[in-house]
């Protein structure tokens, strides 16, 4: 498959999916398989489902004219666009969380609005196909003149979301207004047609997704043909500047031929995980060779601690190897949401560890962190250290973030479990209860832990028959410290530190391959896999490359990132030093009514005098809390990276 | 005059400068026939001569493709084009600092490099007037086709040397260059020809010189013409995107509606100054309202204490009111400079005082630190904070400022004197000889002082018959605070000050007419008038919108700002608190070989233990030297805006 030229030459061949090779693992296992029953991510679902769901819907509908747009488009009201050229997209990413949220808590109410919002996009479309309420309200004659005018990234997420409605409900109203629309693209774009770079990569991966539930190649060999399109100085009649444009949106090199990572980080996350998905069907190693090259570059030189990446608002992307700034961090949500999106696919492509482990620190703490505890406010950027000023929102103008973040948790279910033939794939600890197809058989699965704030796994396997077949369970990285050489952040010690797997109660042998913990047996009803991960309090230090990190340390435990809030600390963050010899330990506590695990630490904080002309250091206890919980008692100094010496003080 | 609609209607009119109504109250006196004397500028002004303008020489013709290009577009080398397509007016702006150079410090040596480089310039001018190297040696075709380009710009740079090098050497063949390319402008835009707006304003103010050398009118009517073009979205071709060009380059509203200043900062004050330069000779009262507008909104709203503006780097301009960051202050060497230029206008047209005493805010604080005390190394941005990562530099990529200053400090002698019908107006206090026309005769004047360190002021009148005039001598703002109500900085006490005016050693009568002292009498040889402003030292506060300065205090004396420095304090400055009560007292020393008046004060200085686990406030004498001399001995810490109390301490 991957020497059929057809795409380059522009000739006809026989694109046949089933003659691949594929180059995928595992395959993820569906949410829609997955039960989760835990403490820690079962309310937030849900919390995503009354609470955020509805702020999205209330804001897409009423505070904002996103649905206005459509209903002008559709005929419905007299008016003019109102807002922004990308705003259509918000509609559509907040139908998939909507979807999503409608398989997992069912809700009369929330399918009907899906429906209405469903009939306007519907009768909004375009008699050829053509979708985009920002063209047809003001400029039709311009549709598809300008390549950074997100027409395909509006696309793209309207395929998404579709495609997710069908799913949750089996309804395909929206999935013909999407078919439709990718048979408008089609009919304009692709090889011997008229040339598409995507302005903002999207589409790609929502192809594939259709490519998919439709079983229609095109669509597959469009999305194959969008990504052969970058690279070559294509670009359609942008109005951005040259320093801008090649670079920020991964226009440089041909995929195949990318070795770094460069631009906005969204657009990025997004190539990667459309070319991973791509590769994955068409077998296409040329794309697996650039991402491994690629995801180095991220992982070891431009990524922050708690999985962000894009460091810098200029361009709401990378900047140059090791510029990860801590109050200045950009850490867009929307990027961190595509470390998971991407990592996954790297993850299953693979079958390594590494992938997922990113995945899950990406996750815990740069993801999760861009919602608030409440579920009704969020951040665009997650910084790393704050004087105060930042505070979360209740939406934002460019709103891509809250969408996001929902869709991410109410599918949160995709990440867990995996299977191949002969394996079922532990990748997450997540208390949730599945069935999965292996060897030709569903075997039933129960996961049960406390994690993150406890490494105890438990893992009942009830088949029905005895059934023969690899379970693999992901080591995290963070047990023995970095997972890969030459990355970022190390741990003070990175002593061996001992996993404990146990079956039905007694030891049993396993093997390691790639990363994961592998009993390979025959199983029977009733057999429990119980795995105990350490979970040590971990002082963390970066590259000295890192300047602003310099003499200064990080606490992690399990996968969560800490941070210290002046919340906790009366009222600073700024002013405490964390010496190398100061005693940690643990604490449950709640923030807000969020139960976590916090750390105590043994501090030197530096006090001012009540008239503000003395400072004294003072040996004080102080509290860190999980990064993701900070900003929710209100704005206040918040720090990741603590000094272990003073090195300078700066009055204020 | 200011009736005639000749620029709006198209049609024709006689346009008569002789018949105009000025609206200028005084002409300065120029520099060529001003001697600088003193021990604080006549040093500098070498120094420009025999260090900086050779930094420039070598940077333009050795170090850099500058004079290469001339070389190769007049045909006495092979090559293409290198560097940026505004890199010839680096060459024009050092041709006219070796201008003035050559009248202040007449050197063969200069002055054959001067003809060498004109030689070129004028072989490298296309037949029909046209010269710009980027677009002859590279795309000839797309001459005049974009307006971001600069060749206006450059061409207006050039106007600028022709007519200082005729100035100063009566040598014509640069002058020759110089109206032909005006010419050729001419010959394609103007009212009934082609629109242009300038994209980096600078030609408009070049246009009027080059109108008083030549004294064609059609030039001063091209220069106004261009100041109408601007706020009709009529900008050509540029390349920028929406949120870059309007705002960015003054093009948003007509000149003369503006109220407010928006955008770049460089193009700004070149804006305003050609415009006050056309409103002086056209009558045009309609720029001055604006521009009266614009100037409340700088430098009540929007000016460092040190006269810089153009607080954001982003787009080298001004962002919102009061924004005023200190650590990233942009604040341009190039903008000060170009404060200089428009408050000497803005001084002339209105007579009033207020202009002059920002001109020298801007020059001796915000403009003069742009340049080292050896006269080798220079400052972009001219930052009122440091952590120590600033430098000054050798050059620059976009190498506008070193000659900029430059030619500023070798041109000092114009802004020291001015002159009406009946007035002789002394606006800087510089040791100094100049006979002054006044009233039909030629009066000689000499002003000796030790300012800035000191405030006492001898000016002995010559005149060789008994001649009648009125001697104004500026009351700076600084003697009783701030000089406009409203303003952005404030004293801390603002109880009247005496200042004490004598006329042969006895007290005289005087009236104050817009800031100025007036001695209006019949003048003898060997009349002598001596000044002496009270040199406090000055506790300065910003209004409270400055949310950077809360809480902080500045220093100031005379016109000078201080700051301290590491260098001075034990290698650090963001450790040092200046109570309210701390005690001030000046003392002599040297900055390098400067001598300077620093500030001593009791200040409370935080200390930090070896092993970096304490930390102690300590009394300490602190010291404070003239912002303009910071970072001549190395880089470190700096603070112009010193805490008054500890509100925050920040470790690192």
């Amino acid at each position: 498959m991957k020497n059929c030229l057809f795409l380059l030459l522009g000739v006809s061949c026989v694109f046949s999916v089933q003659a691949q090779h594929s180059l995928q693992h595992y395959q993820n296992v569906n949410f829609s398989k997955v039960q989760i029953t835990d403490d820690f991510w079962k309310p937030k679902i849900a919390k995503v489902s009354t609470v955020t769901i509805p702020v999205c819907i209330d804001q897409t509908e009423v505070k904002t004219p996103r649905i206005q747009n459509f209903e002008i488009a559709a005929g419905k009201k007299q008016g003019k666009f109102k807002g922004i050229f990308y705003d259509d997209s918000d509609v559509f990413k907040a139908l998939e969380a909507m979807s999503y949220s409608l398989k997992n808590h069912p809700d009369a109410a929330m399918e009907k609005k899906a429906d209405d919002w469903i009939d306007l996009i519907a009768a909004a479309q375009q008699p050829d196909g053509y979708i985009n309420t920002y063209y047809s309200l003001q400029f039709p004659e311009k549709r598809w003149t300008d390549m950074s005018m997100h027409e395909d990234y509006n696309g793209g997420h309207l395929i998404e979301a579709a495609v997710a409605y069908y799913d949750a409900t089996g309804k395909r109203k929206l999935l013909d207004v999407a078919i439709k629309f990718a048979n408008h693209f089609n009919s304009l774009f692709g090889p011997g047609k008229r040339d598409w770079v995507t302005g903002h990569q999207e589409l790609e991966l929502a192809l594939v997704k259709l490519y998919k539930v439709t079983k229609e190649e095109k669509y597959l060999r469009l999305a194959d043909w969008l990504l052969s399109e970058r690279g070559h100085q294509k670009a359609v009649g942008y109005t951005w500047t040259d320093w801008k444009d090649t670079a920020y949106a991964q226009d440089i090199k041909p995929v195949k031929e990318q070795k770094e990572i460069t631009g906005h980080a969204v657009r990025a996350m997004y190539m990667y995980t459309g070319a991973a998905d791509v590769a994955a069907l068409t077998g296409d190693e040329g794309y697996m060779h650039a991402m491994k090259d690629v995801w180095e570059d991220v992982v070891y030189r431009n990524m922050y601690i708690t999985g962000g990446i894009g460091s810098s608002g200029g361009n709401e992307g990378f900047s140059v190897d090791y510029d990860l700034p801590n109050e200045n961090a950009y850490c867009e949500t929307c990027a961190s949401v595509g470390m998971v999106l991407w990592n996954q696919r790297m993850g299953m492509l693979t079958g390594e560890s590494k992938y997922v482990d990113v995945l899950e620190k990406s996750l815990y703490n740069g993801a999760l962190d861009g919602i608030s505890l409440a579920g009704d406010k969020f951040f665009y950027g997650n910084t790393l250290a704050s004087m105060g000023k930042q505070a979360r929102r209740d939406w934002f103008g460019t709103a891509c973030c809250p969408a996001n973040i929902a869709r991410l948790i109410e599918s949160l279910g995709n990440y867990i479990y995996g299977s191949d033939e002969k394996n079922i794939w532990v990748n997450l600890f997540v208390g949730s209860n599945t069935n999965i197809a292996v060897g030709g058989k569903e075997v039933p699965l129960a996961m049960k832990t406390n994690y993150p704030w406890d490494g105890r796994i438990e893992i009942a396997i009830d088949p029905k028959q005895k059934t023969k077949f690899g379970l693999r369970i992901r080591m995290p990285g963070w047990v023995n410290g970095e997972a890969v050489p030459g990355g970022l952040y190390n741990f003070e010690n990175t002593a061996k530190n001992n996993v404990t797997v146990l079956l039905n109660g007694k030891a049993v042998n396993y093997t390691i391959d790639k990363g994961y913990a592998v009993i390979d047996r025959e199983w029977s009803n009733g057999d429990k896999v119980t795995v105990d991960f350490p979970m040590e309090i971990k002082r963390v230090y970066s590259r000295s490359e890192v300047k602003s990190n310099i003499e200064r340390v990080a606490i992690q435990r399990g996968p969560m990132i800490y941070c210290v809030e002046g919340m906790d600390n009366a009222g600073k963050a700024v002013n405490i030093v964390l010496p190398k010899t100061a005693a940690l330990t643990t604490a449950k506590q709640t923030v807000l009514s969020e139960p976590v695990v916090t750390i105590q630490g043994d501090a030197t904080v530096l006090t001012i005098s009540t008239n503000g002309d003395d400072v004294r250091s003072e040996k004080k206890k102080i509290t860190a809390i999980p990064y993701y919980t900070w900003n929710n008692r209100g704005a206040g100094q918040m720090l990741v990276w603590l000094p272990e010496r003073i090195v300078d003080v700066k009055v204020n």
